[in-house]
């Protein structure tokens, strides 16, 4: 056995970010991941003329691509066929879509295949009253207090550049399934794996949020800038450096004797105002003030050579540009150049979980429109026909 | 079988965010998941003087906590004889720590007990470059491009507020601690689990990773504010309403066509430039003009309302303190009230995963330091020498 995964077939229905790189970590832990798309294809094919836009190709790698029209009779029954055969079905439809096109989980599916793991992620999940909110992202950032807590408190709310509803998401749609799929082996049974981009995002305001219970509510400061979101740590901020920018802070009391040492500011040390993590938080400008003095005169990686070779987490503020061209993520196999039919060399990130039993060393090219229709529907439909 | 790992039992020497929100999620899905703390305790206990500030609560619930010094003799024998009876172990110490505990997994532990997942968290993984760069979410963010692609163009970069690189780390650890489960149900060996949170970060530049392949590179825009990351798709913004601010989205052309619907500028349709989504991209602040033009004089649940009813993604930005009481995230389960022995009521975060076979109904409030130390190593430990 050489990967995690292996035999395992995934129906793969989503589109756009959140089921997809869900099913791309299925796909490069060894399963067979059969990407289904209507006849006009992921919606996410439209960003770019081509039709094959990069974030496309980030994930959908190692996948298989057919298309099905669902809403059609033979489509239907074909995926239904696939469902027999299959360990995982993954879509992410707004609720009601799957039920409408007669493929809901508990009324047809399970009775088709009651293995089955029915994986199911959505924007505000399958209960509560913004079910049925269409959702993405943006939306999900707006309503789940990510926009209100992130930029400077002078400025309007603002959203986390990176697309993080969607991927916090897809990851725990993935965890859950991981989860089921232990389960299966113990019972046997298949089940029903939800999840909610909108739940996803809740614990990551644990900061926020801590200091709105634990502190004085009419102080509470909703963003913070790069301060600590809860204003309850510091130093903990980001420091001009003679050529950018570099993020600093001391998690225990040792990081902030290193950093005292290094600033040459010992006498520090014995201030009451600075004698811990409390103290030091409510005297944070006044820490913050100390430390640009020094970095303000240093280039950031020599700042963050010096911090970290003593222990103290320092790191420089990278440019998109530079974290594309990023050493360390190219080492890690984060980023992979593989060869793509017509846009030529191309960079789509590798797995982001490395399990020591589970290589993963081959990446295909994410799929063209209807790719392995002859090969899938070969295989898997005609010959089970045939065999029956 | 009530739970998906039940029977499992987890040592978790993890602290902070990153791993403890891995083994809170384990802990809900049935699994026996006992909280190994230094004498001094998880330095997250450090953020207030009840030594239980309420973010240690929010991710250590349905734990069992224990003491050991891991660099005494005694400590480490008896940790020895926990790991001898564990299926999962979750670390995320700094590399080397766990090498210099000689409690290193391929010397040590894997001899001990082959079937162990040893589940190991930390900011830059076991290899590459930055591997001894200590690293906490903010300088995480920082190196991995999340602040330069979040804020205003004209502003400095700026942090998400979330702690997104600790969530996304852990949830990835989880995610891989269940392929690896899996795997041991079919293979019998148990195996290493390696997440880091920069690595997890990487995906979610999609976007603007995207912007920069696809697009032109001399034009490129770091930070875009709350318009699209690679400015790809339009209308896609947050808009000033009477009260607030609201996020809209039209990721499909039915989106488009049903908001010019209730826009009444349906003569936008017959426009060359707003005929699709490249071509509306290319023209985003007149289409933020036309959408502005009509939320300014509308409340901001009032536009979601008629927005989202029509199938159009919206929702309002809203504060922290409206997401700590949402009736959509409570009625989810995401926000669950219980009791804890010293600060009395107090909301904790329930599973993020929903499993239709796995149901989380129990929610017991995080342990004081070594709070089990008698049940756990009278059960596990003397007993088990007894039987010796």
């Amino acid at each position: 056995m050489k990967k995690a995964l292996e035999g395992l077939v995934v129906l793969d229905l989503s589109q756009v970010y959140q089921g997809p790189y869900c099913t791309l970590q299925l796909a490069y832990h060894g399963a067979k991941v059969i990407k289904v798309e209507s006849p006009k294809g992921d919606i996410l094919r439209e960003r770019h003329e081509s039709k094959v836009p990069h974030e496309f190709l980030m994930f959908n790698t190692n996948k298989y691509g057919v298309t099905l029209d669902l809403k059609s009779k033979d489509g239907k029954k074909a995926f239904l066929k696939l469902v027999e055969q299959a360990d995982i079905l993954v879509e992410n439809f707004t609720p009601g879509v799957m039920k409408r096109l007669e493929l809901d989980y508990d009324e047809v599916l399970k009775k088709r295949n009651p293995r089955l793991i029915y994986a199911t992620a959505t924007a505000y999940g399958l209960t509560g009253p913004y079910q049925n909110f269409p959702g993405m992202d943006l939306t999900v950032q707006a309503i789940g207090g990510v926009m209100s807590s992130t930029g400077y408190p002078e400025m309007p709310p603002v959203k986390a550049g990176p697309a993080i509803a969607d991927l916090l998401g897809g990851t725990h749609l993935l965890a859950g399934i991981g989860l089921a799929l232990y389960q299966r082996e113990r019972t046997g049974e298949g089940q029903k794996v939800e999840v909610s981009m909108h739940d996803a995002l809740y614990p990551t305001l644990a900061s926020p949020l801590a200091a709105l219970y634990d502190g004085d509510p009419d102080n509470y400061c909703e963003r913070t800038g790069n301060k600590h979101s809860g204003l309850r740590s510091a130093p903990y901020n980001v420091y001009p450096s003679k050529d950018g920018f570099v993020a600093i802070i001391c998690a225990t009391e040792r990081h902030w004797q290193l950093l005292v040492d290094i600033l040459e500011q010992q006498h520090l040390l014995e201030k009451e105002e600075f004698k811990n993590t409390i103290s030091r938080a409510a005297h944070m400008d006044e820490v913050d003030q100390f430390v640009t003095e020094w970095t303000k005169n240093i280039n950031k990686w020599e700042i963050v050579e010096i911090l970290t070779e003593k222990g103290v987490p320092a790191a420089p503020v990278l440019t998109i540009k530079e974290v594309a061209n990023d050493r360390h993520l190219i080492e890690r196999n984060m980023i992979v150049e593989i060869n793509h039919p017509t846009k030529g060399k191309v960079k789509v990130p590798g797995s982001t979980i490395k399990l020591s039993r589970s290589i993963v060393d081959n990446y295909q090219p994410a799929p063209f429109l209807g790719q392995h229709n002859e090969e899938i529907f070969e295989n898997m439909i005609k010959k089970e026909e045939e065999r029956i």
